[in-house]
């Protein structure tokens, strides 16, 4: 804004110009003209198996991951932008890493709808929308086959860098370090880290139970832990995560350096295994996580050095929108099948002994099997996990967060003309026409939710363009990725930096079990997979 | 180091390969062959005024100033790497910001001698290395006629990120903006930013006298400040540093906004005018600072987009060695010369009042005219700051910093391979000689400030090799150097970029004094510039 009532627009490095820099230049015109569109992209990485399999074996294939790395992460800014507080750059925002970033500033105080000059000027009520966009009728199994074992491991994994901190309303974190730092597994802080830690060999405390390495209880180790009053102090487990972490899923890492590095002090030992399990984290989260997400038959390859000719900003702030977008409830099922058992939630949540009951081996099996729900296309989320898109909502308009179709644009991506468009039926649009009045009105985390799904995908096309940048940012710019980092020193040699370049899902389970359970992010694709494992089945 | 006495080194990326790593690359030798060295490529830069008047007013300006900034600034390790803890790469080196980085690992615990493997068992007392080898007989200038403005200019600029934690031993910070982020303005905490700030405008608290503005009393802006117990509240003057600042250098930078931004609240227009002065101080300390510093005939340029091309970390971590090699106490003269009057240590260190009795004119005038000491070449520290140099030994030997010829070669120097080779005389080697034992043993410190300086060079050349990539890394890995930030919009417009853009440290004076004084970082050069000002001067 300049003077009470001009403004002048920024242009610089936008490809356009113009009072609003809407008018393109000649190379963006080129650029955009030749640029084929998200869905033609998102079609040809989703078909044509023939043709990838020889793409995947080729050179082609590092071409186009580093191709997907850097599009993608080009599109979040870095060094960081705005935040809750601050709408324009300031230092503060760069320095006070205690806030979340944002993508886009929020909706300036002076306007004269919630949302900005378009909508209603009471948004809807939050319970209303959750009651008829959000409540499942019958449950609808993701068709890409995700399976709760992928849910549990979104949940474990993102806990690590989505720590609102719901103590001080304006978009705080609690999780400092920005990205994948395995404080999910050592705390958010060094006091707690301590407490965790055996300091002996570089290994946290731990107890056994029937011979088996369990998390240490409460009582043992006395940090913050959330559970409802009805656990005792001795059902209480203590890791990093004060809110949980349904699995163990600690390696055996800092006993092979042990072998190898005989002359290593606990500090060392535990300092590189952290930094192993953040490499190995990442690895299945790419080739893996993100490749079961996608959906794309081009074989997804964790490889930090495709980067290091590319120009890329080793460092990470976690945004708002990313946290919430990340809001995938949907996923959870009617009640959990373990063993054969039916368990519904009353029984699960909390209950920290159904580990030591079944064991680790029977959990995976049985998560890997059962199907998680479709997030995308709306009415699919449990009762039990209602409450959450509607806190979602209240914290996304307490901070002010910008219409769903500013962030479509933002993204590249056409703004919705109408609800229909966006739904792609008319019942659920009818009725969000009905309570946001404008389709430019529509809350970012109510857009991204009820878009409807691409053919058999586990959700709409916003949800990938918006959630891919954030993610694969957020992965290959952790240190580790750096040059400087990403080399067999760092991870005690090459043993160890060969924990980290072979990680998988499954030998982080079957490394650290008695027998090798079924395990995996879908749920079994043929009959060979779908046979039933035996504590006999070898690794 | 595998088992209990082997060890593998980690050659990747290096050039190199062996055992040790000293087997050089073919494209290693061949670059190791073709590269000028250090002395050759000082001695074109400082020589051929002709040719560089050509070659400053073409393109091939940019192309020189982009090659300084990115052979300096590749031999900084980002993100950074070990500190005084960690003699390894690990997650809380990276995350935890209160420590210092170190460019080279601390000697380790288990060296069997206090520099490693060389020299005697016991170090040289630093009373002893400061008297025989620090300790002034006669002033001696400065041949780069260097000034007492740039002598000030150096402490005001550098206390803003080095702030030793002296409470903690282990080389911790106290300025974790790691960088230029005007923290010496606006205090390196939120807090105490909050105390000193009109919360009006966007200006800071001030005082007035004689109808001029200065930093407000203690009184009145109860933070924390360190002055002796003699000096009053009034007469303790509050700013962000806690130490001093001598020159209140504050522009009337919100002033201007305000009249282009009335709509702005005074935390936009306080945030906004922190960038400009962020901005401003980089530019002159790269164009003006540096430039007197280096004695190079290349005019130094501030351009961020000579980077934008480059693969470059726009992030900083402040080194302990840079810290300690930053010590440059030789500066400072025998006495002050203001207004023709001579004043003693004694009657000016911590004497707020000379500040408003003479008034900033009179002040930048006679630090401007009055030569600094050389800092190379030994004995030439005046009494007053001769423990500094101690304390500084003795933070390196508790930090165990490693020997000076490790540092030479970490900066593709060749090692030293006597005592007369590094002095180029014979008493102090000799004296070094007897004290040290052995040249690989002698410590970083000493090594810099006692190395014979280069001909008419303020010091010798480690300083500048070494000086030179830490500051120009942490000058232009600013944030508001990156293709994020370095545009007009994050300055409030084009006037506010045009500041950052035309900054000079004459402006910054005589836009906020009554009359001009002569200020530069040197002194003057010939008749005109040595002629006296007065009030009358025009701007």
């Amino acid at each position: 804004r300049f003077g009470t009532d001009g403004y002048e627009c920024d242009c610089i490095r936008t490809g356009f110009h113009g009072d609003n820099c809407t008018v393109p230049e000649f190379w963006t015109r080129v650029h955009l003209l030749l640029k084929p569109s998200p869905a033609a992209v998102h079609y040809i990485l989703t078909h044509f198996q023939f043709f990838w399999d020889i793409i995947n074996n080729t050179f082609l294939r590092d071409t186009l991951m580093r191709l997907v790395l850097t599009v993608r992460s080009h599109l979040i800014p870095s060094p960081p932008t705005y935040n809750t507080k601050y709408g324009y750059l300031s230092w503060e925002s760069y320095y006070n890493i205690s806030y979340y970033t944002r993508l886009l500033p929020p909706v300036p105080e002076d306007c004269p709808l919630p949302m900005g000059t378009k909508g209603k000027s009471v948004l809807p009520d939050t319970n209303v929308l959750a009651e008829r966009f959000f409540r499942r009728n019958k449950f609808r199994p993701d068709p890409q086959g995700t399976n709760l074992m992928f849910a549990f491991m979104a949940q474990h994994f993102t806990h690590q860098f989505f720590k609102t901190n719901h103590k001080v309303p304006g978009g705080f974190t609690k999780a400092l370090g920005h990205g994948v730092d395995a404080g999910n597994i050592y705390g958010d802080n060094l006091a707690r880290q301590l407490q965790l830690r055996l300091h002996k060999d570089g290994k946290l405390k731990y107890q056994l139970v029937k011979g088996e390495m369990y998390p240490p209880r409460v009582s043992e180790v006395p940090v913050h832990m959330v559970y409802p009053e009805a656990v005792t102090p001795e059902q209480r487990l203590a890791i990093g995560q004060e809110v949980f972490g349904i699995l163990p899923g600690l390696t055996i890492v800092c006993d092979i350096l042990k072998t190898e590095h005989p002359t290593w002090d606990d500090e060392q030992l535990f300092q590189t295994t952290r930094l192993i399990i953040i490499g190995e984290t990442i690895n299945i989260i790419i080739e893996e996580y993100v490749q079961q997400l996608s959906g794309y038959l081009l074989k997804m390859k964790f490889d930090p050095t495709l980067l290091f000719n590319a120009r890329f900003q080793y460092s990470n702030r976690i945004s708002l929108e990313f946290c919430h977008l990340y809001h995938w409830h949907p996923l959870m099922p009617d009640s959990f099948i373990i063993d054969g058992e039916e368990i519904p939630y009353s029984q699960f949540i909390y209950n920290t002994s159904l580990l030591t009951h079944y064991g680790v081996e029977k959990l995976v099996d049985a998560f890997s099997r059962q199907p998680a729900g479709q997030i995308g296309g709306g009415k699919n989320s449990h009762e039990v996990v209602l409450k959450v898109a509607e806190m979602v909502i209240r914290e996304s308009r307490a901070a002010r967060v910008q219409p769903f179709n500013e962030y479509r644009k933002r993204f590249n991506l056409k703004p919705y003309t109408s609800f229909y468009e966006l739904t792609g039926e008319t019942e659920m649009a009818r009725g969000l026409e009905e309570l946001y009045g404008d389709i430019d009105a529509l809350e970012l985390y109510t857009g991204v939710l009820l878009e409807k799904t691409r053919s058999d995908g586990i959700f709409g096309e916003s949800m990938v363009e918006m959630g891919a940048p954030f993610s694969l940012k957020g992965l290959m710019g952790n240190p580790i990725c750096s040059p400087e980092y990403w080399k067999s020193s760092t991870f005690g040699g090459e043993t160890g930096f060969n924990i980290v370049k072979t990680a998988t899902l499954k030998k982080l389970v079957c490394l650290n079990t008695k027998w090798c359970p079924y395990v995996d992010f879908h749920v079994p694709r043929n009959e060979e997979e779908a046979k039933p494992r035996k504590p006999s089945t070898e690794l």
